[in-house]
């Protein structure tokens, strides 16, 4: 294996650095996130830093780019507090990617990339219609992370829409039948093969298998 | 689709809701954090919940659960500021999920489990042998997150480790070229497919490929 060193990944090509060191720690997940204006439009945006925080209470953060890079889904949180979560599949990929563009606050970006907003159960920020999982949140916090600028903006979970048929008895959702996708660095796609699923670990018991 | 609300979501049974929730954010990176306790001992936690933060300067942030579950990689980042994050391969993934079995402070996991602690690049934490994409990192801030008495580690990234030859011309790391899986959920393990890439987003230009 090669050593890199942070001085040499330093002295780097800025979009050269910013591809390795976004790839370094994983896949992702990516979903299209989405809110609404002071004026009621519509906004989305692509993020693949979304993390479950925890299932009781349910809590789910994702990070926001500094505010000068990222205005739009940050400052509609904070005016309004309501944030939808919507999935991406192969099906509208190439659209998903697009909204990462740099739209103006008053644009619909439903209208501009041409995707569905979904009204529903009273939820006032719309879901992504063609997204085949999708949940809505209400803001707890969000907590600045002095080291960068960027902000953890943590929500409540309050409602989930999916197909019941890909949920296993035991509650585990089968998002590779939806076609849910992974992401690696800014721009990689990724589709997925089940390998394992494991019970819960306990100390001297070799790892036991479940099914999917 | 089924609508679920949170109020059902609260009714169901603990485990149940816990594998639902869990899945509903998305597929994951998945990879063995190591530390080393007071006494020098190696310790190894399995993590999904690892967050690109940023490329310049290069921070990479770990959730840790509230500190009365998982207090070792806590504890242990607490007291010497260092830790490496490991990616997790089918040819070990049985380990690695043990590794999530609560085992003693002072327990070696990595003979306990069967992997091999390497000490390397002056940096005091080990990695783990078998895993062909290691990075150091460390500590930045440890920021408390209130709503569920969780932990955002922040580290600062010192050394790679990796195989050159996954590393594309763009500086994109294939790792599904090392093998290193995705997750989802508390249990469950995927490999991946590369589907697409895609250029930097420009409003008013459609989305254009870019390849692996």
């Amino acid at each position: 294996m090669k050593y890199y060193s942070i001085e040499e990944m330093k002295s780097w090509e800025r979009f050269y650095r910013a591809n390795f060191i976004n790839s370094l720690s994983g896949f992702k997940p990516i979903s299209l996130v989405s809110t609404i204006n002071s004026d009621g439009v519509p906004n989305l945006a692509l993020f693949s830093n979304i993390i479950h925080l925890g299932s009781d209470p349910a809590l789910i953060g994702i990070v926001n780019r500094p505010r000068e890079a990222s205005p739009h889904t940050l400052g509609n949180i904070e005016s309004n507090g309501l944030f939808t979560i919507n999935h991406v599949h192969n099906s509208f990929v190439e659209a998903a990617h697009q909204t990462s563009a740099k739209y103006a606050f008053d644009v619909n970006e439903y209208d501009e990339i041409g995707l569905t907003a979904e009204y529903k159960q009273n939820f006032s920020v719309p879901y992504v219609k063609e997204s085949l999982v999708q949940y809505g949140l209400e803001l707890v916090e969000i907590i600045p992370i002095k080291a960068n600028n960027t902000f953890l903006i943590i929500g409540k979970l309050k409602q989930v829409f999916i197909d019941e048929t890909i949920v296993s008895d035991d509650g585990f959702i089968n998002i590779q039948q939806s076609g849910s996708l992974a992401s690696l660095g800014m721009d990689a796609y990724y589709e997925t093969i089940p390998l394992k699923r494991f019970k819960y670990a306990k100390v001297g018991i070799p790892a036991q298998e479940l099914s999917f």
